[in-house]
């Protein structure tokens, strides 16, 4: 039997345990909802003060050049290519995901418009994340395509037919953290003659990503979740370099253009993935973006992110089998993949009822995970875990395993006060 | 003859002057131009101080709901359409300029396409922001439409004909100054079949705006200049309720959708203006923006933006009048309108050559003004001075002239170390 001992023990053999130093973590607080936000790292509030103070407020508009803000997308860019297996110089942040993945999109059909024009599928999962539907939908009206969903990750390589232009998939499910096998399905996709497009929201900085090596043709990605660039933060956007000058995309703003201050009339796209900024960067949270990104380089001398999705794989299968050992009997059902190659890094658990109020009494006791709805059939409501291995400790899983039992052991989840939602969780 | 002690005597006088003390303002500094980033209010470091160690540190994922994150779009859009003549709810603060010059105009081309399908034509001016154009000339190409320029403003009113769709204009033109009619043009359209679109990034907070008044269909503008939101801060965008219902976007993200957090597949946007969300937005760039905003609506026990109107025009007549008296003989050529109902708030002087060199004299000298290169011909290369009636004073004016006459005189802008180009002036 597993004790908080055992707990501990496992947080003195951890080699990334300094790294939980950078951050600012609330006194008494177990955060399990890094995939949602990441944490603050200690260096941002300073970092942000200079940029307000000394850039902004002394150096005004000069500090475009001198502190080295026009070239902020290519550099934060080329960090975060680090963490995903890209080149420098083939990684912008810019915009959200949502605006970062209508660009690239667009320049996937535009791309077989040209190549395959019966080409008229937009293969995605039924699963991924509403707003990669949501762009989807919209790009496929607009231009004459058709989204096509499957309801199981399973159907989609013999859904990759002749008909099928783009495969868009979220690598790491956000509600059951279940991870694609991106080689595997960007081959599928090429070998049927599609593009394969990757949403890292769930992924970047979270578990190993190989972009090129993998065989992705475009990626989009989110900066305020494992990345810990701060709420809101910037995205991020990939092409792979095999694209060179045809991946144009229709947000055509001055900033993606090869010379944006000779302000002459006429576009002209940047070369190579600067084409894919737009208009002017929000500077601010692009410099806190910076910070959260340094979080995770940090963690190159002690193994990086091999090092990392180590950690998190021991830290969510301890939590899964806490929760199977402690929680039994109280209807929790693990719908994360127990399977370790499947699983990214975080643990969900479906119950019948009552999982918002669970979770909502969880917050109560100092333990912050969400709750996603399902559609009151087939996709559960769930309770989410998100594990951060640079500053979530095994004693963190214990303790929020312990107060999960108490919660449910107690019944106090039924109170009132649990069950009235709030708009956002 | 005017002298220092003139501009002194109307700093005296002047009833804005205390809103100065809401800034910071760098020693020895004159500041021109704030109509491309505007200074920094003393407020700000303080405020992102508390956002990001109290409601990102501590409140984390909770402040969403209690720092009202979610209804930031929203709250400071509220705040801006005050200073544009837009009711509340009517106006919200997402994403760029020019994302959001794409929504608009990619909702007001569908609209057309719907009610007048051979109106094929986007009519605008050659000498517009070229992001406006570049995202014009990508939308015209994308729908079918065809981008037509003119060379004159004047010309505009006989080209609107019964193949135009949309006009589409920037209310102070970005080198000139020159202001366009809103009501006169915005008819004009109208009474063609037309739209009309407006951008007001050297607009608001800077000249009076009535968009419901003067019966703008579309409008976008810009965070970072007179409005002091901070480097690349976010931009805002708004539609004429008339409209209602009919403004769909092709940006379509969960933050625009009427239900985000059900997480649904199928995209339904919001009721309002609140479907021009796209993202997740960049928090703390939009809590500098309010900020900035916050410095504009302090104005309105003091008159408002019509004390500011009547402030700035006097600041552009003062520094005129004194170029014209002081610099004779120069080469220097207002290009700026005389007119007071013709120009916004700023001056811009033409100059054959050297216009680069002296601004960069300037710089050194402490005053700093920017450089728009023209295209060798027709547009010729200007020296650009924006006044900013919250902060800039008529000494400041003086002072200004004073410097250029110097630098004039002495012919030290010829020295090398002012002909090298940087990337961004």
């Amino acid at each position: 039997m597993t004790s908080r001992e055992d707990a501990l023990a496992l947080d003195r053999a951890d080699a990334l345990a300094p790294l939980r130093e950078q951050f600012v973590l609330p006194a008494g607080l177990i955060y399990l909802d890094g995939n949602s936000l990441g944490v603050l790292p200690k260096a941002t509030a300073a970092r942000l003060q200079r940029a307000v103070l000394d850039e902004w407020g002394q150096g005004l508009i000069g500090s475009w050049n001198s502190a080295g803000w026009i070239d902020l997308p290519q550099r934060v860019g080329d960090k975060i290519a680090r963490l995903v297996g890209a080149a420098p110089g083939e990684l912008v942040v810019a915009d959200s995901t949502s605006v970062n993945l209508y660009k690239v999109l667009a320049a996937a059909l535009a791309m077989v418009r040209d190549d395959a024009p019966r080409r008229r599928v937009i293969l995605s999962e039924r699963s991924n994340f509403p707003t990669d539907l949501y762009i989807a939908e919209s790009l496929a009206a607009e231009r004459g395509f058709e989204l096509v969903l499957v309801d199981d990750a399973e159907g989609l390589p013999q859904r990759l037919g002749p008909d099928v232009a783009v495969l868009m998939l979220t690598h790491v499910n956000y509600r059951s953290g279940r991870m694609h096998d991106m080689a595997a399905l960007s081959r599928a996709a090429h070998e049927a003659g599609a593009l394969a497009l990757w949403d890292l929201a769930h992924s970047a900085g979270a578990v190993p990503v190989a972009l090129a090596a993998d065989g992705a043709d475009f990626a989009v990605g989110c900066g305020y979740k494992y990345l810990n660039g701060g709420p809101g933060a910037p995205a991020f956007v990939w092409v792979h370099p095999r694209h060179a000058g045809r991946f144009r995309q229709p947000l055509s703003g001055w900033m993606g253009h090869a010379s944006p201050f000779e302000f002459t009339p006429g576009y002209r796209p940047a070369a190579g993935i600067s084409r894919y900024l737009c208009g002017t960067p929000p500077v601010l949270s692009m410099l806190a973006l910076e910070c959260g990104v340094d979080t995770l380089l940090a963690a190159e001398p002690f193994g990086g992110i091999a090092a990392m999705r180590a950690k998190s794989l021991a830290l969510t299968r301890f939590f899964a089998a806490l929760v199977d050992a402690r929680c039994a009997g109280h209807g929790l059902v693990l719908v994360s993949p127990r399977d370790d190659t499947l699983r990214g890094s975080q643990v969900c658990l479906a119950r019948e009822d009552g999982a918002y109020a669970i979770v909502q009494a969880l917050i109560a006791r100092g333990v912050t995970g969400d709750f996603r709805a399902g559609d009151g059939g087939r996709v559960p409501d769930i309770l989410r875990f998100g594990f951060t291995p640079l500053y979530t400790r095994f004693v963190d899983a214990w303790d929020a395993v312990e107060h999960l039992k108490q919660v449910l052991d107690s019944g106090e989840w039924r109170e009132p006060r649990f069950q009235q939602r709030q708009a956002v969780t």
